[in-house]
C-alpha cells in the first residue's frame, strides 16, 4: 500500500495546482454527502453516537473538506518576499515551500472515525501528498465505507487515497523521511509512534494530537443569571455528554472561585442529572454509551482515581440502570461530576483524563491561583473562559496562552453565538503544548505547511524571478 | 542551572518587549567584539583553526548576534489577521505567537563554537527564552570563555544565559514540555536526543540540525573556462578545506556530467594538491588538522568505506608528512578526492560522510539521472548547483528542493559574488529534511517560532482587538 501511494499517488498528485487538488478535495465531499443518510447509520450502529454525535463527526468531516476545497485556490503558499543577501545587489534568497515527495501516515482515534479521517487527508490531498490513513479498529466501520465510496466515485488519482484497517504491522519500519506521520489518539500510543526506532533515525517529521486535561474557567465576578455564568453552564454540561465525553477536546477541569463552588455543583449536577441516557437510536436520547466496555472500564478506573481527592457530586462507578438495557452487554458511564475541596494539594484532576462523561469542578482563590492550576495539566488543546469584563478575560487568556493550542474566550456578546470549547474549527489551529503532543494541525493555509518542505533558494535576481514565476502558476 | 534559567532567567526576560531584548543581544555582540583577539587565539590553540576558520566561527557568531538585534524591533511576528468564524459577525479568531515559557537547551557540535552558539542565542533570547548551552566537549574552550565574558559585562538579565561544560548527565530527564531543545551534531547522538524517553513522553519540541552528505552539481553543458565552471571548482575546493572540511553544510558529492568527470578530477585535485597543510598559527597555512585524533581516525575509516567504491584521486587514509609536525601527536588528513566510476551502483557516497576534507565526483548522465542520484543521499542541509543556463537551473532546483533546506543556483551573474554553498546566512532557513534531522533554524523572523507557542483565540470582536493591542505593545 506504501509503495502504491508512494509511485502511483504522487504521480496522480504531484502534477496538479493547488487549485486542480482543491477541486478533487470538494469532489470527495460530495460523494460523501450523497451517501451521508447510510453514514448516520454506521455510526450509531458502530459507534453508539445520538445523531447529534453523528453529525459532529460525519458534518465536521464534510464541511472540513468544503473548507479546504475552497482554500485550495489560494495563491498564499509563496508567502514570503525575495531578501537581499550581502555583497552583490543581484544576489537574492527566497523561501519556497514545496510538497514532500513521500506518503502522509495518518492514525486516527476511534471517537471521530469521519471528522479525524477527513481533517488530516483535506489537508494533506490539497499539499499534493498521497494518505495512507488507519482508522482506530473499534469504530472502522465508517471509515471504511467513507473511504470505499470515495474510490468507487474515482474522484481521486489512484493511490491518492489509501485505508488500512486492523493492525499496522511494520508499517512505522517502512517510512522514510520523505514520508510524515499525523497521529491523533492517547498519550501512550502517541509516546511509541513518536519514539519509534526508524522513525527517530530517519526524522520523519510526526504530528501528534493527544488528549489532554482541559480547563474551563468561570471569571471571578460573574453571577448566577448573567449571560457568562449561563454560557458557562451550558458549554461545560455540553462538553460532559456530547459524544458520551469522548472528545479529546472536552472540558476535564471546571475552574469556579472558590465561594461560588458549591451553587456552580448543583446548577451542573441538575443539568446532568436531567440529561436522557439510552439507546442513540431512540429520538429522546441525549447521551449514548462509551464505544466498548474497555473504554467504560478505563473511564471507572479513572473515575475512581479522581475520587481519592475529590468528592462524587453526582453520577458515579458502577454503570446506570437504564430501561431495557443489559448492564453486562453495555458500556454506559452516567454523567460524572466532582468537586474538589482542597485544590492546591489535588495532583490526580492535573493528570487522569477520564475519557467519557466525567469532570471536576477546581475552587480556585484568585486570578493568579488560576492560572497557575491551569498550567499544571502541562499543556492543552483548548481552555474556554467566561465572564463580563474584558480586562479580565485579556488578562487570562494572555496568562494561560503559552500552554494552549486554542483559547475561547466567551463574553456576553457571544453567549449564544460561538462555536463551542470542544468544536474544531479548520480556520484556527487545533493542537496543543507538552501532554497535548506539541502538535498543530488546521488553522488554515498553516495547516498545509506540515506537508511541504520549507527550504531557501539563493541564486541571482533572474533565478529568483524565475522560480517565483513558476511557483505562482501551481498556486 | 535549570531552575536558575525558568526563575531567574524568564522573570528577566518575560516581560521585556522584543525590541528590548534585541537590545540585549546587540550587548551581547559588543562584547564579543571588544574582546575577539582573545577569541582567535583560543579558536587556533583549541580547534585547530586557521585565522580564516576562525573568523567564520567567531564572526559568523558576532553577525547572527547583530543582525537579529536589528530584527528584535520588528513588529511582524504577531503577522496574521482575524479570521470570522461561522455564526455570528462579532465573533471572531486570531492567532498568536506566545514565547514559551521554560528553558532552551542548545546542545552544539564541536565544530563551531562560536557560532554555533551563538546562532541560537540570539533567536532564544530575543524570543524570551533563556539559554543553556552545552558546548561539545573538545572545544568548549571558545564557548566558555565567550560566555564568562558575556556574563561578566552583565548585559543580559541573570539567568538569560547559563553554560554547562562537559558531561550532560540527566539533563533531558528533568526538561518539560514547557522547554525546547535545540541540538547540532551527528545523526546518532541526534537519535538518542530525540528518542530521550522523556523527551517523548512529554512531547519536548526538538529542533535537530545533523551532518548530511550534500551534493553540489555542474550543469551538463557548462565548458571549462565558462564562469560557472570555475566558480563550481573554487567552491568544492573551499568547501572541501575550510576548517579542514569539517562542516555540516559541507560538500561531499560532486555532480560532474559523466563525459566531463576526468577533466574536473585533474583539475581539482591539482588545486587540492596546491593547498598548504600545517600548523595552523603560520600564516601562509591555508588547511589546518581535524579538531581530534579520534576525529582523524574516524574521517580515515569513512574514506577506506568510500574506497571501496570509489578510486582516490589524491589524498587518502595515510596521515600526510609534513615539516616539523609528529604524525603521532597530530590529526592532520590531506585534501582526499574520490570519483566513482560507476555511480548507478554507489550506495557508501550517499550514505557515509567523511567529516573532514573528503569528497567524491559522482558522474551523472543526465539531468534526471542526477536528480536521482542526489535524493539518495536521504535529506540535506544544502546544495548548489552552477551552470549557465537559467532554465536548467530553474528546473534541477525545483527537482531537488523536496530533499533540501537550502539551495544556492550559481550563475555567471553571481559567479564571484555569492556567499557560498557552505556559509550559513541568518536571512535563510538552516536546517534540512531526513537525514539532515528535519530541523528549521535561522531564516529571519522564521526561526523565532520554535520559542513561541502559536495558539488561535477565539471571542468577540472586542475581545481580539484589545488581544491585538495588547500582543502590538510588545512587539
Amino acid at each position: 500500500m506504501l509503495e502504491f501511494a508512494r509511485s502511483e499517488g504522487q504521480r496522480g498528485l504531484r502534477n496538479l495546482s493547488y487549485a486542480e487538488r482543491g477541486k478533487l478535495v470538494g469532489a470527495v465531499a460530495d460523494v460523501l454527502v450523497a451517501n451521508r443518510a447510510r453514514y448516520e447509520d454506521i455510526a450509531i450502529a458502530n459507534s453508539g453516537n445520538t445523531k447529534v454525535d453523528a453529525a459532529i463527526d460525519i458534518d465536521g468531516g464534510i464541511g472540513t473538506l468544503k473548507y479546504y476545497a475552497r482554500l485550495g485556490g489560494a495563491r498564499m503558499l509563496l508567502d514570503e518576499k525575495a531578501v537581499r543577501l550581502a555583497k552583490a545587489e543581484n544576489y537574492q534568497a527566497i523561501h519556497l515551500m514545496v510538497p514532500r515527495r513521500g506518503v502522509a501516515v495518518h492514525i486516527n482515534a476511534f471517537n471521530f472515525p469521519s471528522w479525524g479521517l477527513w481533517e488530516k487527508a483535506a489537508v494533506s490531498l490539497i499539499a499534493g501528498v498521497p494518505v495512507l490513513a488507519k482508522p482506530a479498529s473499534a469504530t472502522a466501520l465508517l471509515a471504511h465505507a467513507m473511504v470505499k465510496d470515495v474510490i468507487a466515485a474515482k474522484v481521486l488519482p489512484d493511490g491518492a487515497l489509501n485505508l488500512l484497517c486492523g493492525g499496522a504491522g511494520e508499517l512505522l519500519a517502512a517510512l522514510t523521511g520523505d514520508d510524515v506521520i499525523a497521529f491523533t489518539g492517547s498519550a501512550d500510543t502517541a509516546a511509541r509512534v513518536r519514539g519509534h526506532p526508524n522513525v527517530v533515525a530517519r526524522s520523519v517529521p510526526v504530528n501528534i494530537e493527544a488528549d489532554s486535561i482541559n480547563a474551563a474557567l468561570l471569571a471571578p465576578e460573574s453571577s448566577p443569571g448573567s449571560a457568562a455564568f449561563d454560557a458557562f453552564l451550558r458549554e461545560v454540561v455540553r462538553e460532559m455528554t456530547v459524544k458520551a465525553g469522548q472528545k479529546c477536546t472536552a472540558i476535564r477541569r471546571i475552574f469556579v472561585p472558590a465561594g461560588k463552588a458549591d451553587a456552580v455543583a448543583d446548577a451542573l449536577a441538575e443539568k446532568l442529572k436531567g440529561t436522557k441516557i439510552g439507546d442513540p437510536r431512540q429520538a429522546d436520547t441525549r447521551m449514548g454509551p462509551l464505544v466498548t466496555r474497555g473504554q467504560q472500564a478505563a473511564a471507572f478506573d479513572g473515575i475512581r482515581r479522581l475520587a481519592s481527592e475529590a468528592a462524587i457530586v453526582c453520577g458515579g462507578t458502577d454503570a446506570p440502570t437504564l430501561d431495557g438495557i443489559d448492564k453486562n452487554r453495555s458500556a454506559f458511564v452516567a454523567p460524572t461530576l466532582l468537586k474538589l475541596k482542597d485544590a492546591g494539594s489535588a495532583q490526580a484532576v492535573h493528570e487522569v483524563e477520564v475519557f467519557g462523561p466525567a469532570a471536576t469542578i477546581v475552587p480556585y482563590r484568585d486570578e493568579q491561583d488560576a492560572a497557575g492550576l491551569i498550567a499544571r495539566g502541562g499543556g492543552s488543546l483548548v481552555a474556554s473562559v467566561y465572564g463580563e469584563d474584558t480586562d479580565f478575560l485579556v488578562r487570562i487568556v494572555s496568562e494561560i496562552a503559552p500552554s494552549h493550542g486554542r483559547i475561547l474566550a466567551v463574553d456576553p456578546a457571544i453567549a449564544t453565538a460561538h462555536t463551542g470549547h470542544g468544536i474544531v474549527m479548520p480556520q484556527c489551529n487545533h493542537g496543543g503544548p507538552g501532554r497535548a503532543g506539541a502538535g498543530e494541525e488546521l488553522g488554515g493555509l498553516y495547516g498545509l505547511r506540515f506537508y511541504h518542505q520549507r527550504l531557501a533558494v539563493q541564486g541571482s535576481s533572474d533565478l529568483i524571478a524565475s522560480l517565483q514565476a513558476k511557483a505562482a502558476s501551481v498556486h
